[in-house]
């Protein structure tokens, strides 16, 4: 008997015939006598909605706390729409399906509103029916806590919310539908080269995911690999069935047998550079800069720290998210008598670019390939950052399609 | 220590403006020490939304049972995002205030989705976390079975709900806010002479909501009086504490010291003409009629009997629902040959008009008055029918207006 969870993004939910064909991909793997459960997010762009509408509801007096659990229970709405409109539609074509709200599975969790962690999802009720042959429908995104109060997961919950449902129901495989057809080189829409990957390890799409590839949210990502839940992502705009849509398979690294040294290029523009000037040349001052940033809650990327025109300052250049960068620079502005520096500049200007791949670990020279690259097309390297399995830079925002076409090519991304 | 319900409909609820409005009124009646459970419908226009999506998904495939219980998931999802926001609202203007969903209360319902009954409002939880000065903001209209699947009561049912609550909080009235602002003895829309009524006893506001007057759902009127709960329709477009916004008091007759005669005038347009001609003048072919009706869910309002041309047959008269008279023909068509008539015909061109008041109790000549009323505009009467108190007659729809200016003027409505 083998479990299935399948889940269906906002775009697949969008309208009724989108639903229709979300349940005829369902039908199909229940027709190959597969148990299965699905999770669903609210319909395109209504999370949204909601969200604005808690928003001027709490507007109407700022400054007091925000309601957080009653954001829960108007945003978490949209995606019990959208599970009782599947298990409907699958009930008309003829299938035995039902809804389960996240209180009544339950899909338990911390009481951290807005952004609950899931601690718990008792698999025997569910696991029961599912086995029995009912198609179970779960609104993804929401929960609820110990004491039944209903929680959300945060944005892209939804994601987490099927790898967790398929951790419980020990399930095969989670499949995540979506409006893309896998995990790609790089973004097809930057270079048409790009190819599907077939595979790909956890550990990359990690990297990949957080890097700015959109395609599966990072915490899910993290609990199937904790939970060593295989993850295919695929497209839900193709047929029951149809021979191309294999999408990709996001599993354990043991699982790729032949393995890239490259998987990937992937680029973010959400990234900016700040850069403090005349710093004085003393240990202690940079601790002192990241504890004042840490306290407000800023990450801090990339640092390069680089001699100045004097000989007792330095400067030095840290990158931050782009939302936060405002508020790092008045950080160290607020600051600037206890760090000592003579000037602070913000440029958001930038774009972040890596590759990521597993085989980094094994292969020396992957780095001296990428400087390589981009060095031959006239590309500055403004600041790098690595881990055991990617290396990033920052350039100049303008560079970035050349960048990650030039990358896509260095490391031959094109070939099959 | 007095608890207080009150009920917000969708017009009340239509936008964040109207959100912050019905909140200021909360806000005053927990300012003046009433311990306050409000209840609320969806975002006018909201269930309708939801309704024909769940056409939709039905539509799929026509001619399987309705997934009645996935109507109730998808439908009941509107009064949950009202509930949420209310609280929201209620909170950023300093208030303690916290949503109960259906399923938390617990409202517990049989399992008749799409129109369920609520059997048992546990008042334990409820009530204390009222008495202990938490506003209790509940979605009006769903409920939850006794094994935990979401119900909901059917359309107005949010009144219901409220009254329900009201009785088992034991509170000392139920506040109906809505977009008009009080009990009318007939609609001002047509008589501009209409008053407001200052208390209308259970009984009336019975005949007049099943008559058309649409203020009240029928059943939280039903409930309201079983229960013995104050009823206050009011309207939620006055700001808190507008002097002239007392409202309508639904109450026992006997709370109500200057009985009138006649309250009200009601109409209806709801309302279709089935004519049965050339029927065999014999006993049983009535009961034959009306069996076919009943065993086919077809409600019969007015009967009326007279002689045909020839002795030996009779013609008939009856009305039903507007929506139902085509089925109403159908059914005597296809039992042509049993029952013997020679034509059956469908008038929907007609309307009711009806005077209500607990006062025709003890008072002979209302229904004489009518008619001359009537009479001496040239309005012919199709068709009669009476209670204890009230008395209806069928029209020809294009006297509507005219029929109800001159029943409000012959019993002399307009004077205070």
């Amino acid at each position: 008997m083998t479990r299935l969870v399948m889940k269906f993004g906002g775009t697949s939910m969008a309208d009724l015939e989108r639903i229709r064909r979300a349940a005829r991909i369902v039908a199909a793997e229940a027709a190959m006598g597969k148990k299965v459960a699905v999770v669903v997010s609210a319909m395109a762009g209504k999370t949204n909605e909601l969200v604005a509408w808690t928003d001027g509801a709490g507007a109407a007096a700022s400054g007091l706390p925000m309601s957080d659990d009653e954001y829960d229970v108007v945003v978490g709405s949209g995606e019990q729409v959208t599970a009782g409109l599947l298990a409907m539609t699958l009930r008309n074509m003829g299938l035995n399906a039902r809804s389960w709200m996240g209180w009544q599975v339950p899909i338990v969790t911390d009481d951290a509103h807005g952004k609950a962690r899931i601690e718990d999802i008792p698999p025997e009720k569910l696991g029961a029916a599912v086995d029995a042959g009912e198609i179970a429908v779960i609104p993804g995104f929401q929960g609820v806590t110990r004491d039944g109060k209903i929680t959300t997961l945060g944005r892209g919950g939804s994601d987490t919310s099927a790898v967790a449902v398929a951790a419980a129901l020990q399930a095969s495989r989670c499949d995540i539908y979506t409006d893309v057809d896998g995990v790609y080189t790089t973004d097809p829409r930057i270079e048409a080269k790009a190819r599907r990957l077939e595979k790909i390890s956890y550990e990359e799409m990690l990297e990949m995911a957080s890097l700015g590839a959109k395609v599966l949210q990072t915490r899910s990502v993290e609990l199937a690999m904790a939970h060593k839940v295989p993850v295919r992502v695929l497209s839900s705009f193709a047929e029951p069935g149809a021979a191309d849509n294999s999408g990709t398979l996001v599993c354990d690294e043991e699982e790729i047998v032949e393995k890239r040294i490259v998987s990937g290029v992937a680029y973010s523009r959400d990234e900016a550079k700040v850069t403090l000037l005349g710093l004085p040349d003393q240990t202690g001052v940079p601790a002192t800069i990241f504890t004042k940033l840490a306290d407000a809650n800023v990450n801090v990327d990339m640092i390069v720290q680089s001699q100045a025109r004097t000989a007792d300052t330095t400067n030095m250049i840290f990158t931050v998210g782009r939302r936060d960068a405002a508020r790092a620079v008045e950080i160290m502005k607020a600051n600037q008598a206890e760090i000592g520096f003579e000037e602070v500049r913000a440029d958001e200007d930038v774009a972040k670019i890596s590759v990521v791949g597993v085989g980094m670990r094994s292969h020396a020279g992957v780095a001296q390939a990428m400087f390589k690259a981009l060095a031959d097309k006239g590309i500055k390297i403004q600041a790098i950052s690595t881990s055991e399995i990617k290396i990033s830079v920052l350039i100049d925002a303008a560079y970035t399609e050349l960048a990650v076409r030039a990358l896509h090519a260095a490391y031959g991304l094109e070939q099959v």
